[in-house]
């Protein structure tokens, strides 16, 4: 099967939004080993739409057209594939109760505006929209099904699950394929490669392997094309999840921050954070999985050294002493926050995030890290490069993992904390 | 001028990666006031490639084509060219000198599949790549300018700004536009609309404005497309700055964030956070600006409720008698972090942030704020619809924005107070 998609809209050739929705569309296609043959992508031109519609029609099995579904002057979808099919706008009256039910659910005026949402191409056939005023719908020009959806991706997502995936998978038997994505954190793509080539060299070549950096995790994906190997699938699953070891989080979408949680709730070990450099990014992160209140009490963000001193008891002689980057400072922190908060563990954070403030001895990047458990908290001198938000991101990656590491009661040093050494220490 | 891209990529047909260079290139053109015409996007395909060359060459004056100039063997934009131009791949000596020069300075030798980014279409031109490996070229077909630029995101910047847009600028005496972007947070785009339309009735025409909502704020943009008009641009900027009003936040790019850690340097004050539901985003946005310590003092994100006590000393009884997500509480927060702290502004937050935890009388999206100086605390009550992210991202855009208005002084109450404010009360 060959297929065109065909993105309008001028605030895309403007630059002015980035489009997430042909990479939508060509995930869940990929599901059933089709791929995107060709994508275009042009303004709201009514004579380019028609001709485009005509030119990538005539070439493909499928033409997914995205955007310009709308009710203002500048959605053309409709007249264009009217005008390509040789066929007149009428009123749909499928799309007109749908626009009368959802007018009347948000109880506000069928307008006229809104009104030549429910005016199509005839003959065609409606895709309904479950979220939005504007339905997709569908027509048949040459050899190719023309398919037109809305451009606001979280309407197009059930369109494409609930009827374009499955009506293209009954027309064009499409045999559906097996993907699975596992998540890691701490381990490299080459250095996944590597391992996987060294202690795995049986892998069967009926399972194709991917791997894909998405900062700060990796992703690899497992992918089975003949249905008949799908029996071989939870061998080599845990296979790899065995080598991955303590450097894996979980299956596709497990974030850095939902491992942890899940860790803590499986350990039932709570947990508190003290944050200087980061800002109150790990705390941000963790709150924003739901049902992270039943692991996380709560966290202090002691920017300013008083709030040190007055929130977490950090003695004001060490931060004289040693600084407030230092490792006395960074376990005062710790300790003050586990007696506060009465947490089984802490992650506390002081360092350097820049642009100012660094020094030679303590350049922008340092920082010191201390996690654990009451009795057993450890410490560590980090140097990140980059910039500031590049800091943020990766301290609070590293000390989201240091947490799950706790709960889950790894021992082993993780490869971040070898490597980024402060060279002096 | 007429002008085409041409993407290329598996990366990007497979929806592995967003695109967002095409968004680079549209705005850096826009700046001569030319438009994207068209954009095509296919996959690493030689004989596809070759004839969307041929096809999108004949129709525009100039056609940038953007990735497959990497070594491996399925970057293919040097021979697709060449093939279209009908002419050979040959050594060309000064994109080998650039090679040469690039391994040195990684001390690297020049192996076969780096060597390949040397061999070019005959007679090109070649734009040079400040920063990788692959040099960029270009070349005449039919009556359009061909340039080939490199996928990689930063090294197709500096190639846009130095050799491209000055190149396409002399050609097609491009004249600059003056593009002016004004950050508001308060307001919607037909609410703008209207505001102009009614108070700036005398607008001028050479003066074009645009509205766009890039969540939670609202750009307006200003573009002067003839010079003669220039200096119209800082008087109607400042009428719209007056008309904007307690809304206006900065010039492009300012976030709200930044806009309140501004209005707290000139003010002189200081500020600490109280954060139950929106668990430390506050204080993370907060520090992510730069400079942020001269008036950030710290957060406490006090999760569970004996974190509130220990923390902030809210009252045990409060808590019982009014339960977490009420006046009572919100209040004895902000109180408690301004003592603990010794700030001189709070603002502190308690909700529901769900899926779980609403009730009839508290359903999911409540939450109470306090906000102000010491002794002029204000609370209110809202119900913020949508999903848990969206619930966090909006109280924190509004808890900033409060912040902003308490060190401005403004008085008026922002109209998302007035307007989601529940039901019931």
């Amino acid at each position: 099967m060959r297929l065109a998609l065909l993105l309008t809209g001028d605030e895309l050739m403007a630059g002015d939004i980035v489009d997430s929705n042909s990479s939508m569309i060509a995930q869940a296609i990929q599901t059933y080993g089709w791929r995107v043959n060709c994508k275009s992508t042009i303004g709201d031109d009514l004579s380019l739409l028609i001709s485009e519609i005509e030119r990538l029609s005539a070439q493909h099995d499928v033409l997914i057209i995205n955007g310009g579904l709308g009710p203002t002057v500048d959605d053309l979808t409709a007249e264009a594939l009217a005008k390509a099919c040789h066929v007149k706008l009428v009123e749909h009256s499928e799309a007109l109760a749908h626009l009368q039910r959802w007018c009347a659910r948000l109880q506000i005026p069928l307008n006229a505006a809104n009104y030549k949402q429910a005016v199509l191409p005839e003959h065609c056939e409606i895709i309904h929209n479950p979220i939005g005023s504007a339905v997709g719908f569908s027509a048949q020009l040459n050899q190719c099904l023309i398919m037109c959806t809305p451009g606001v991706p979280r309407e197009l997502q059930p369109m494409l699950e609930q009827t374009i995936i499955p009506a293209l998978a009954k027309q064009f038997s499409g045999e559906a394929i097996d993907t699975l994505r596992l998540v890691a954190f701490g381990l490299g793509e080459s250095t996944l490669q590597e391992m996987i080539d060294k202690q795995l060299p049986d892998w069967p070549d009926a399972i194709s392997l991917g791997f894909r950096a998405s900062n700060p995790t990796v992703e690899i994906k497992l992918t089975i094309r003949n249905q008949q190997f799908l029996p071989l699938r939870t061998i080599w699953q845990e296979k790899i999840i065995t080598l991955l070891g303590e450097h894996y989080l979980g299956t596709e979408g497990c974030s850095l921050a939902a491992a942890t949680i899940n860790a803590c709730q499986a350990a039932g070990k709570t947990v508190v954070t003290a944050e200087s450099c980061s800002g109150g990014m790990i705390a941000s992160q963790l709150t924003q999985i739901a049902g992270s209140s039943a692991v996380f009490l709560g966290g202090m963000v002691t920017y300013a050294n008083t709030m040190k001193q007055s929130i977490l008891a950090v003695p004001a002689n060490a931060i004289e002493k040693y600084g407030a980057v230092s490792e006395a400072v960074v376990k005062a922190m710790a300790e003050g926050a586990l007696a506060k908060s009465g947490a089984d563990m802490v992650i506390a954070v002081t360092g350097i995030a820049g642009p100012d403030g660094g020094s030679d001895e303590k350049p922008v990047g340092s920082v010191w890290l201390c996690w654990g458990e009451k009795d057993a908290l450890q410490t560590a001198y980090l140097l990140i490069p980059g910039n500031r938000q590049q800091f943020q991101q990766w301290l609070t990656a590293m000390s989201l993992d240091l947490l799950r590491r706790t709960a889950q009661g790894t021992r082993q040093t993780p490869t971040y904390l070898q490597r980024r050494r402060h060279p002096s220490l």
